[in-house]
């Protein structure tokens, strides 16, 4: 007997259909003999309801409010998942983040975990029950209904899994697992047993939209080990955990994607101490996520630095930038670049292996694929290429370092 | 400056627009210096959805999950109201029945509240809030989430009122007050600048839907004066308030009808005891309510009961009292009548005036109008009618009471 941890998002309990889905799920774990608590999402389209209709009534809502709005969609949801639960004869009992113990610290709608007393999810699991969880939310210490933002579900799973000295923590999703590269980009693209919490992180941060990267980083931290696999069949998914011997054999683990991507560059910035900072958080307190950063200096001895950025945030930063730019000199401008998108190799066995930027570009320049910016982390390369040419490159790399072949141990 | 508790039903939050609308209310009321307590309902139509859901997952939906799932609507009508305020730049902040201190007792679904604990209110009205409480939620002393039944919306808002000590009550739906009687069946029927507590009980439970019994019956205990009023419009309404000297020159304070009813006759009872109550208790077990009760002797010397009820019910009692039928022996058996209306008469002015049920029988007789089955407490007196006739019949008491003109003090 186990106990199973499962996260069950959004779509996966979409329609009372999906939901009768998930509770013949969970019986099938029960009917095994396990321990089961299932943390839940809201039905797929209530949030951006209750958003839609938080923004009809106020252009900037409250956010302590949006919180005690927004915490409905997953309380509907434990609720009704239940129900379908004891429809096939099931125990089972409903618990709100608050009931679940999960005590939050941070502003409204952006909640962190700070801990977790899983008194009572003990109790109705020692009674025989099915626990299920609210997803995405908690409450602070002051009382007030906190919601976790983006992701919170996953991070609620990890979280409740951690406290529970889970055996097993699921993530189930609409799709399989985590791929080499999107299926629907490569044809080829293998999904990958296992994949460690390094791995899983450059990843997410470089457009592989399975987890956010806070959740991940959760999970290293408290060392739970995850599964992403599908609700909707019982494949094998990928295996989250800490990386071993066996991992470093893989120079690449797989190659992640992201488009509509923009590049900014200042130019003719005098070179003297602080001039980065600036130029970054006038960025920052523009509120634009900016991605990749580099830096260097032109044959005039000015400095130039150039940014990525999700194109749509390209006009406001230019806008953000122009009394920067102002206070720079004569010299100092703009370049923007639009239409481009980002290609990133990831993989641990990168630390251990040399030559992987070089096959890399090798790979690259033989498809006649010109490359703009290059990052490079310990375990990550990304280059900028023209989004034309996005699927295209992502198939010559993903093909160069034989990711459609499983790895030999 | 006075402390006022409001109460907002399903109508008066059904829209986004109408939720501006009770925003604005509220407004005023600030503007003019008072403090305000909104207890708001769930948007009209979200809870009959959210059962509709549980229904069709499960046949006979956990009553825990219930009211886990059915609390949901009056959290989001609070986020709503408040950011509606917002926009208008009142300071309001939401509470759920939890945060506002409401304990109850009871089973799930059909809670009693127990106690409040009006601290944070009172912290919020403090620092210059409105405060926007859900109603028909509390919880219990053991954590869950509870919900109070029909009418509890209005129940949390009297109860509110009593624990804030609150200077006035107001009840606001879709009506403008509580009428003499329904006025689409009487046009000239008048509202009622003030009613007391019991009368306005004997009409709870003679037709006249303003409110539940409960609420009316909480407010009577603890002294709460309210006014039921509309939401739509700034009329003065009518004051619900314990009885004084003056109410008791007017006989009687409306008239209320009951439509759908039907009466059954069980005949043929041997006259011992015991035999009402097992005929009572044996309806009580199928749940069925019962309205109108009257007994007597036939000339045989044998017993007639008569009860009334809605005319829906009328199968399952007859199913129901089957076996207690067969045990009476060979001469008991039924009769039914179906297609029957009853009509009251309430007013406190009865205790002191005598004649009344002559004056009202002598106006339906007059009228042509038969009457079954009388039944009278001190200060009403029912009687059934054929269901057609029943709007004629309220027209012609309602003119023989002189009820369209004010009475005079």
């Amino acid at each position: 007997m186990a106990l199973i941890v499962q996260k069950y998002g959004g779509t996966s309990v979409g329609s009372l259909d999906r939901i009768r889905n998930v509770a013949s799920r969970i019986k099938k774990l029960r009917d095994a003999g396990h321990q089961v608590v299932a943390v839940v999402s809201a039905m797929s389209g209530v949030t951006n309801k209750l958003i839609a209709m938080a923004e009809e009534l106020n252009n900037d809502p409250s956010e302590r409010e949006l919180d005690v709005l927004l915490a409905t969609g997953e309380q509907q949801s434990i609720a009704l998942v239940s129900m379908a639960l004891h429809e096939l004869d099931v125990d089972a009992v409903s618990v709100t983040g608050r009931q679940a113990g999960i005590v939050t610290t941070g502003s409204h709608t952006r909640g962190k975990i700070d801990q977790i007393n899983p008194d009572l999810m003990h109790k109705y699991l020692d009674e025989g029950n099915v626990v299920i969880c609210a997803g995405f939310q908690g409450v602070r210490e002051d009382g007030m209904i906190h919601t976790l933002g983006r992701g919170g579900s996953d991070l609620s799973a990890i979280a409740v899994a951690a406290a529970l000295k889970a055996d097993t923590c699921q993530i189930l999703t609409d799709v399989d697992g985590v791929y080499t590269c999107d299926p629907r980009v490569v044809k080829d693209a293998r999904k990958m047993p296992e994949v460690s919490y390094d791995e899983m992180l450059e990843m997410a941060s470089s457009g592989t939209k399975v987890m956010q990267s806070r959740s991940v980083e959760f999970a290293k931290k408290y060392g739970v080990i995850f599964e992403v696999r599908s609700s909707l069949n019982d494949n094998p998914g990928t295996i989250v955990t800490e990386e071993h011997d066996n991992m470093e054999s893989v120079v690449i683990r797989g190659v992640s994607i992201e488009r509509s991507q923009a590049r900014l560059t200042i130019t003719g910035i005098p070179d003297e101490p602080g001039m980065s900072a600036s130029i970054l958080s006038c960025l920052a307190e523009a509120e634009i996520n900016i991605d990749m950063i580099i830096s260097n200096i032109a044959h005039d001895g000015l400095a130039r630095h150039s940014v990525t950025m999700h194109s749509n945030d390209l006009g406001k930063a230019q806008a953000a930038l122009k009394p920067v730019i102002a206070k720079l000199g004569d010299k100092a401008g703009f370049e923007t670049e639009a239409g481009i998108a980002k290609l990133s190799c990831v993989g641990i066995g990168m630390r251990s292996h040399s030559g992987v930027a070089a096959k890399m570009f090798e790979a690259l320049g033989e498809a006649g694929i010109n490359i703009g910016i290059i990052t490079t982390s310990e375990i990550k390369i990304a280059v900028t290429i023209d989004e034309e040419q996005i699927e295209e490159a992502a198939r010559v790399v993903h093909a160069a370092f034989d990711l459609d072949k499983a790895p030999q141990a």
